[in-house]
């Protein structure tokens, strides 16, 4: 027998087989024995409690009752899963009062700069699931006009607390990070296996791609599983001085997965929300050197070397606040860097560098090489400057494949096998010149309508980079496929457009 | 044999039980044979196509069969309706692209102001429902923040063509409008007879209440049909030269109703969006002549005279842009007006003033003479001055109960009766006293608590009003519901906080 509290109607939970991504949803029938006056009109958001755990959702109405009868609450995923009841739980239903903290998104959308504990405030609600879409795009958009370095630092603070928090036991613990956009790109999976090599702590935790056809994780994951828990990833960090992991499983900062997932549909890009993302999730980690990859170029998300010292500013700003040391390289963003776009094309790519393979992609190669060598100079009994001597003698001698080796075994198996797409296609040039300008965003696109990332061996394999030589009729890429009708969009889009242009050489003109 | 063009994988119709409010939203099969790649990052939103017919629509996602096969579609309501084809059509389904007038949205989040095309744009795809409520959302907050005179009259203008545009062939078209707030205050329902009996044109549409306990559509609902059709509401207006009709069935500035329906989950409400919003609906409604009533109380929308001045300012520039002569009055809105709240028992107030009870509530019939005699003043045949007479004697001899009940026979029979409540308590006062303040704000909330506007009978019946004197024990209102639920929560938040406050009589201090 459940007291019903006056006022607080009691359903029956029940599952009902709906993914609503990432908002809470309920359905409810429209002669429900709860909620009856507020039904139709006014209040779409509800709050369900059950002994001391309340959850917020958004509601939708049926009159079907095989969906969900009168005296049911229909929980669709993920507000099943957050809530962790049994089917058959007796669940306390409500008009859902506003979370508190909207009222200083209020005041934000009205020009007032927040104190920290308003920003504390909104973090955790939208951290525990209490703010619809609306309301996250409300606080995004109110705050992309404008933020204060106070508002950035209690942002960035507030999300790095709200989830988990990571410590190691070594002193230094060495992380890197790139801002994105540039195809392939995979240097993360060279430089942990180098870095980890020398012996340095460097916990890697990636995120998917989101709109992207591949992430860290996506492409490590044709290697080796990668959804760790937090006690499995201390342990391959603990047995390999090193991982590469899923930060989603690890649920660092999950208030920035709940803006993000947010900010992307509405393409909402302020270096603000960007620094405040990335620095919570590094701070979450525990790292105590962070090394930031900024790739400008035409298609990339930085268009100019002034914009990127902007955004390095905005970085070493926050990263001196928390005592987190910040360096930052800016790197050429005019084209992939590797040949594979897609993670079975991405990992190909990554296993050829550090297996030595004559045939691996030089660019890939030489900036990871780089990029490692920066993380290498953090260790305190290494000679100023050695770093690049160091990173590259790792990688020839076959440390490196070593370790990675390792720290794959620790992982564990990938959960599938990750051939390439067998439908392909290769896309050729329209006329002979030099290659002098790969639209990168194009290329993304591209790849992601063949499949990538949800089809591992989908994507595309780049044969000519900026500045090679190309004959009328000869092959740019290949397109590879699983499904017929992605394929055969990504074929026609790249027929239409194939993302590079040529250019007749200039030694070749009058 | 449906061809298929390439690359748009088309999905059989089905209907899903489910009401989704504002938005479309559509289910599919996590195996879906369309729409593969995309299904579970990045791209939430879809494009249906049928024909020359599209929609965008926010898409969950099933592992249920039995709900929507692989290769179904599950429509949801409003996308259903929407799209108006029959249970079983082939729909081409694709990832949405973005409506491109976000790129507008985005650049006003950046603080840039927007010119009248790019409003159009904006509003064009809001009336067509290509955005999703996080866009809808993103819009209205990056211009809560500051929008231009420029930008208010093309928002206004862009709205006011995006539905329904009504004409009439009267000269002079009348009309009134109350900015809200104020419980009870049903003096439209007074001021059309008026009006009307004395041969003005006043087609009077109205909202019904979205987060009040009434609106002026759901109390005239009590005593008519208010759901008509633009060719009926035209009729009701040539035969009875007004009408009192639901504007949501009118469809005028359909962009305004989604605005609307997130700014207020948002409770974001700022002038210019309330300027907009009045106008465009009173401009496509084909009125000449506009009257404004502005309330301002402690418990109002506007709180004190400057606010309402700055208000009254905005109306004013925007009217004389489009040459719709506006006039506005500020009024008391410092208690409710007339003595019942909630439909049926506002109807009762409106049917008492009219027929000249002698219980009728004197507050309700001198603000409505008041409004009444200011549009009755637009009659060129009218010696200046005579408004409030004229008013006054067409109440008085009965014209304007006759001019009403003609009205009523017009728009055809209430859809349902409207008993009051017969689950009723008395809130009483716990202390002698005068009372000195009342607040609206609660008034509202505890009549929407008891049932209304869905139950029209259920509601709060006042009993006093400000400066009253009263007994300690005595009533000062009491509540109609017909849910026990409902109507507990009602009495226990009354009981609570009366929304009274009564204070010692000033001659009785020493």
């Amino acid at each position: 027998m459940n007291p019903t509290p006056p006022g607080r109607a009691q359903l029956k939970s029940r599952h009902v087989n709906l993914d609503t991504g990432r908002e809470n949803v309920v359905v409810i029938s429209r002669r429900s024995t709860a909620l009856r006056p507020e039904l139709f009109r006014g209040f779409s958001r509800v709050e369900l409690r059950s002994g001391s755990q309340t959850q917020l959702a958004t509601m939708l109405l049926t009159d079907d009752d095989s969906l969900v009868g009168p005296d049911e609450l229909g929980m669709a995923e993920p507000a099943f899963r957050r809530f962790g009841l049994p089917v058959g739980s007796y669940i306390a239903v409500a008009p859902a009062p506003s979370p508190s903290s909207l009222d200083a998104v209020r005041a934000k959308i009205q020009g007032k700069t927040l104190e920290a504990p308003d920003i504390g405030a909104i973090v955790d609600d939208l951290a525990h699931y209490r703010y619809s879409d609306m309301e996250t795009a409300a606080f995004l958009v109110s705050s992309a006009n404008f933020m204060t370095s106070g508002e950035l630092i209690a942002l960035t603070e507030a999300m790095a607390r709200a989830g988990t928090q990571l410590r190691w036991s070594a002193k230094t613990v060495v992380d890197k990070h790139c801002i994105g956009g540039i195809p392939g790109n995979r240097t993360s999976m060279i430089v942990v296996p180098i870095v980890a090599a020398h012996g340095l702590t460097i916990p890697k935790t990636s995120s998917r791609a989101i709109t992207s056809p591949a992430g860290t994780a996506d492409t490590m994951e044709v290697l080796a599983r990668v959804d760790l828990s937090v006690e499995a990833m201390k342990e391959v960090v603990a047995s390999c001085n090193g991982c590469l992991a899923w930060g989603g499983h690890v649920n660092l900062s999950p208030a920035d997965d709940i803006l993000i997932s947010v900010e992307r549909p509405l393409a909402l890009d302020t270096h603000e929300q960007m620094v405040a993302s990335i620095m919570s999730k590094k701070l979450a980690a525990g790292s105590t050197h962070l090394l930031i990859d900024l790739p400008v170029g035409p298609s990339a998300k930085l268009t100019t070397a002034s914009e990127a010292m902007r955004l390095r500013k905005l970085f070493q700003f926050v990263g001196d606040r928390f005592g987190l040391e910040v360096e930052i390289v800016t790197t050429d963003g005019r084209q992939p860097i590797g040949n594979g776009i897609g993670p079975s094309l991405e990992a190909q790519d990554v296993m050829a560098v550090l297996a030595n393979e004559p045939e691996a992609p030089r660019d890939l190669r030489e900036k990871s090489l780089r990029l490692a060598a920066h993380l290498l100079e953090h260790d305190p009994n290494l000679r100023g400057g050695a770093g690049y001597a160091l990173a590259s003698e790792l990688l020839t001698s076959g440390a490196a494949l070593r370790q990675m080796v390792k720290i794959i075994e620790a992982q564990g198996p990938a959960p599938s096998k990750s051939e390439l797409g067998n439908l392909t296609a290769d896309i050729r040039a329209n006329r002979s010149g030099v290659v002098s300008t790969i639209d990168c965003l194009r290329l993304n696109r591209l790849a992601r309508t063949a499949g990538a990332p949800l089809d591992k061996g989908a994507g595309i394999k780049l044969f000519k980079k900026l500045g090679n030589r190309v004959e009328q009729g000869e092959p740019l890429y290949r397109i590879h496929a699983f499904e017929p009708s992605g394929f055969d969009l990504a074929v026609g889009m790249a027929e239409l457009d194939s993302a590079y242009r040529l250019e007749t050489e200039v030694g070749a003109s009058p």
